[in-house]
């Protein structure tokens, strides 16, 4: 062949076309590289933040040094409310309003019982006496009693239907447009994305591939009794009365443990309930490099402006030098439109 | 460039040389088709039940049908103890008698107390008299009061360590061998394994990605009670006494429902306990096709034979049409080498 090669390096016409495909070649090269060089964070503006969470990704992804995590070991995980979407209100509370509304039509006899009959008079007197017991057992009636293919069928209409209250937009819009973009970057390098979240875990797997691109086994949340019935044309899972465990506080990293069986290297929560400051220490105790992460609500024009009394989470992160988003200095914009 | 593409044609060795280097790739293509033609179960004897395998990955995976399954919702479920490796005696079991003594030769005062003491003078009298609760009993204190930490380390010590009593490998080697390719022919095809076994999970997941691919996050088992401890120099899981949930029988697609969200489109188990037949039933249940395999414990000269009293498992199996495996006849080769 190397004659044949010879020959052909010397047919001008020929090398001058070999030339030309080169410089394209190597042209598409440079345009591609400088591609993979944008922004993989848009919607974030620049600071110690968005450079923080790109250092990181950088340096456990670079092979040749001891800060290198291998990519099975790249674990991210994610609260929910108030972290990946607005929680003013927590939507599992509108979803427990849909059902009621549901469950009445269904069954009319229910509008003189509570708490069907105090969420349908907007009796907050009710509530108030009633408390957080009043609640679990909203959240209860309205959650149990029905196959998960029931329940899926529920799931499905209320994010299909329902609006949010005050934003005025489907559901499927007020998610943060900058945590979208990233759990996509982390993917991107490797990393397995998780929601670790207070929420009940069939509502959320209801919609967390379609909004978040994390599939159902990556879901990890507050789970209510089910028991397995395979009897009278039923093969399914019933959801029974009674929760066994609530995905808050301490119980985030006992979940993940029992559902990962792995610290996450990157935990990211958000201030609010002091809910999220056990799985971020968890995080923290990795033997690799790790980051947490902690949103801070304090945008009260473009999104909503709370605080916890007690300041556990923001106090924590100061003292574990945990970083804090800022909604209001580090985010452009908001929410995905 | 198409004047300078002519001349190239017509010089004869250049057009030789092309010609030798185009049949070399299609040699090399057809090889490459060839190969990925071959067994991908060579363990397995040709028969019914592998047909059923292969002919069902292919059903599943070939676009344009309504059979095709799209690869998120390729979910397979594995059972552990008699389906992917030996369970005579039960390597959880062995593990528990390995605690006995780390535990008593780190404090001796634990020989004269039971169950230690009835381990150490293998008193079978103890066990028999203290039945299914003395079992427990010793799983209990075996398996807790430590941290995840510590139960790892002598997880790995244990794998390292200990042979198999009768077969006189070390564990790593009384896997079944037509399971490990089954998995490996699964995942090629776009499953996600999994393991869903009565076994504790951070003993499996101690070996669970080196002995069969399967990663800690996809490994479903019984569970202790676990409490997240940041204090005193600890960031960690600590092991509780009181087992949460025992992984078998109706558990198995409870367990499955939580940790996956999906019913598995293929699961398989054994005959010996009666602790599959509803995760097999579970997957049946599928909107898709599905495929539910059972391991028969029948051949006494390469492996162990055993039945159940009810035999409840070979009649399900066969009253719902599940796949019998027989080790006699279906497996070419019992155990990995």
């Amino acid at each position: 062949m190397v004659t044949n090669i010879c020959m052909l390096m010397k047919i001008s016409h020929i090398g001058r076309g070999i030339k030309k495909g080169w410089l394209l070649s190597v042209t598409l090269f440079f345009s591609l590289h400088a591609a993979a060089q944008e922004d993989p964070l848009p919607s974030w503006n620049d600071g110690a933040v968005k450079q923080s969470i790109l250092s990181f990704v950088k340096t456990v992804t670079t092979e040749g040094t001891n800060q290198f995590v291998p990519i099975e070991d790249r674990i991210a995980t994610f609260d929910n409310d108030g972290t990946l979407w607005a929680e003013k209100p927590i939507i599992q509370g509108l979803f427990a309003v849909f059902r009621v509304h549901r469950m009445v039509a269904a069954n009319p006899a229910l509008k003189n019982k509570e708490p069907f009959k105090a969420v349908l008079e907007n009796d907050k007197a009710w509530f108030g006496k009633a408390g957080e017991k009043g609640l679990i057992e909203l959240v209860d009636v309205t959650h149990t009693g029905l196959t998960e293919a029931e329940f899926a069928a529920e799931a499905k209409l209320f994010f299909e239907t329902v609006k949010h209250p005050s934003l005025g937009v489907p559901l499927a819009n007020v998610l943060y447009q900058p945590q979208l973009e990233l759990l996509a970057y982390l993917r991107m390098n490797g990393f397995k994305t998780f929601i670790c979240s207070g929420g009940t875990i069939e509502l959320m797997r209801a919609i967390s591939r379609p909004y978040y691109g994390i599939p159902p086994e990556q879901v990890i949340g507050t789970q209510f009794k089910y028991r397995y019935v395979d009897s009278a044309g039923v093969n399914d899972i019933y959801r029974m009365s009674g929760i066994i465990t609530l995905n808050d506080k301490q119980e985030k990293p006992v979940n993940i443990q029992y559902h990962i069986g792995k610290r996450p290297i990157l935990a990211c929560g958000n201030e609010g309930g002091e809910g999220d400051v056990y799985m971020l220490r968890f995080s923290q105790g990795s033997t690799y490099p790790s980051l947490q992460l902690l949103v801070n609500h304090d945008d009260a024009k473009r999104e909503f402006q709370y605080e916890e009394k007690s300041n556990k989470s923001l106090n924590m992160a100061a003292q574990y030098h945990w970083q804090v988003i800022s909604i209001k200095n580090d985010w452009k914009t908001v929410f995905n439109k």
